[in-house]
């Protein structure tokens, strides 16, 4: 299996010929890479952020990341759904949805209360075949949370795609729990730029 | 002042000679009203209940929607960003962002813990004129919260514009605050189709 398969974890960048993902990657870089020191969802400490908001909250930024999902997606017919957790997922699921036509779902980080009561809002049906959309991944532990609660609703997680990967262990553990990962671009190449 | 002034609440429909509105209203009735027994945030019970969710999770409604709520925008000029709260109000904002080329401002509930720890997502100088998108509107309290949380910012909230009203004494309420109202549909046109 080699780098670029889609069974492991590949970026689409770097790569020869592909001006128009390398200027993507340098605006994303512009409007959404923060200098500082932050603290992570892991507890980690870290001098550079990728507020994934800055760049949902630009529409250019936003439409031009979906038509980039769109080439690591699995081909036409090979799934049902795109699912996005929140808060972070939902802009970008969206915008992926625009993109594609394809049907939404939003994954929950905890159960509501009122109204209809689902951990997963938007029409599905059991045994279809949900791509989960990532903002950033860093060691994949919440993406897989979240493919627990897809499952739980009898939903099959064929692949999961992301902008930005952090390479802080989340290739390693999708191959081992035997999910297909790709991603846009690693954070050390953004930081390359 | 009349019906129509946009500083009162005042929905789109029904209005003469508009079948692609009166369509969408049937497209959202089909998609997303549910009939049984709910309980609404406020605490009442309900037989009918928008679920905003299945409009939002069906491109082709979002897309539509989004559409439709450009024409009680204010302006070109007249506001700066399109605000959203979580979670129902995100997907509708970030279609609504991209289909003005408008920023998006993302609202959070509660305040996050880690990373940049902000209460409203993406970016803002004070001073700037801001549209807060809601889905549904039922009492208005919720959207006036919303509205205190983006006026702690520095922002001045110069519109809310929403899909559904429910008739529950948001239009009064948003007056009385003196917080220009519009919206699309009433629940109670909704349920006449």
């Amino acid at each position: 299996m080699d780098a670029t398969s889609p069974d492991r974890g590949a970026g689409l960048l770097p790569a020869p010929n592909r001006p128009e993902l390398e200027q993507l990657a340098r605006k994303l870089k512009q409007v959404a890479l923060l200098e500082g020191d932050f603290v992570l969802h892991s507890g980690a400490r870290s001098r550079f952020y990728f507020d994934k908001y800055l760049m949902e909250a630009d529409p250019d930024s936003l439409k031009l990341v979906a038509e980039a999902l769109r080439e690591i997606l699995p081909g036409e017919g090979e799934f049902d759904r795109l699912a996005g957790v929140e808060l972070g997922g939902i802009p970008l699921v969206t915008a992926l949805s625009l993109s594609t036509s394809l049907p939404a779902l939003f994954v929950r980080q905890g159960r509501k209360e009122y109204g209809t009561a689902k951990q997963i809002e938007g029409n599905f049906s059991p045994g279809e075949r949900v791509v989960l959309v990532e903002d950033v991944v860093t060691t994949g532990k919440a993406a897989l949370e979240a493919i627990g609660v897809i499952r739980q609703e009898g939903l099959e997680v064929v692949r999961v795609v992301a902008v930005v990967d952090r390479e802080s262990g989340a290739t390693e553990r999708f191959a081992a729990a035997g999910i297909p990962y790709r991603f846009l671009f690693t954070l050390s190449y953004l930081l390359s730029l």
